[in-house]
């Protein structure tokens, strides 16, 4: 842990009274945060479903199937806290729709095996990245999100099924390395576009005067650490990054 | 409750030994039930995400989203039951994939309130019909079933949007009166191509030498509950039937 990952300001005791919301863009940056993270999930789900129809047998369907509904069991969390924040939780989530519509748009599996490597690096990747925001948080909201991104506990199917397929024909792994960079690339691109519409979020990354943030420095190391990541669950499945 | 809807011949007190499996075609009967049960959910969750794309706002979909996703739910239970009576569950499903495949292809919602309609009335039927036939199974099945039919709690929901729609467009009345119409006999359809199929479950219905079933006439009166329950949820929806 870098010495910029500081605590938040406020410890946040118990949920009805975080000091820390006593800054509204404070509460605007993780109203943001709660919308975009539900949402994603909500999108992640929807397409996981999408993709099950690819699987190759029912026993397949059904594990993907048991991914999607325990990423959309987080949904109901969030939402519960966004109202208690004063929040509409659609309309928290509405400002993300278009960049996670487009990632996924941009990144449809073409065949069951693009579909199970963007289940887990896609989510992953998220789940990092959120994770990494969440240094920033009062401890309730943190709590909160850490436990939004809990592993759905299905990532060794996953990495079972692409594995034996890639032993089976090493041409796949040339083909599903290129697709996960080509995942990363696109969740880099609609991160950006993000960013760059939602001030209250780049503000909570940047800090405040009573708040510490990143430094540009820092912010390279946490990307780093994000491709660091995501290089080793690429090497988990078997693929080069 | 009719008299014929007698008890089951075993009362079963723990799952390990239900004496009514003894008899290897009520065993087979028990399978072939929870297989179909379990993959109509399996179906229903997969069409009812699919429909949730007809839904005119976020709020809307992810009520929607979550009634599938509390069908899945089930699935587990039934999974787990499979196994305990030696059966694979996925091979237990493969008999019913056909039929219910049928329906829905049958009844694909034209729009948003066609899939509410039918996530309302083709669940309900589904569940009308497993509830009477779990009726002549042993406790621990029975209990099984009913608990694998509870409501997903969302028909409130469902009931609130059709019959707001209904009394802004009454000619949507019209058409959805129809939709019903057509969803009960593709049930009834489908319905009896898996009875003329399946010989151990159509036997249960039957009854045995130790086991009262169903005369013709018992037959009838099922069938005219199923209708009557039918009608009644048509009426809920503000629906001719």
């Amino acid at each position: 842990m870098s010495e910029s990952r500081a605590e938040p300001a406020a410890p946040g005791a118990s949920f009805e009274v975080p000091v820390a919301f006593a800054d509204p863009q404070y509460r605007e940056a993780v109203v943001d945060l709660l919308g975009v993270i539900a949402y994603g999930e909500i999108s992640a789900f929807e397409r996981l479903v999408e993709d099950a129809r690819l699987a190759p047998t029912l026993e397949d369907k059904v594990a993907i199937a048991s991914m999607a509904t325990a990423e959309f069991a987080h949904v109901g969390r969030l939402r519960v806290r966004l109202e208690e924040l004063g929040a509409d939780p659609f309309a928290a989530m509405a400002p993300f729709r278009e960049a996670i519509d487009r990632f996924h748009e941009h990144t449809a599996p073409a065949d069951w095996f693009e579909g199970l490597v963007k289940a887990f690096v896609g989510d992953g990747l998220a789940d990092d990245f959120y994770r990494e925001i969440a240094a920033y948080l009062d401890a309730d909201t943190r709590d909160l999100v850490v436990a939004s991104l809990e592993d759905s506990g299905h990532a060794a199917f996953v990495v079972d099924r692409v594995r034996s397929a890639i032993s089976a024909d090493p041409r796949l792994g040339g083909r599903l390395a290129l697709w996960g960079r080509r995942l990363m690339g696109e969740a880099l691109i609609q991160a950006q576009r993000v960013a760059a519409d939602r001030d209250a979020l780049s503000a909570l990354l940047a800090g405040g005067v009573d708040r510490p943030g990143l430094d540009l420095a820092a912010i390279g190391r946490m990307f780093t650490r994000i491709t660091e990541r995501h290089a080793a669950r690429m090497a988990e499945l078997g693929l080069a990054s």
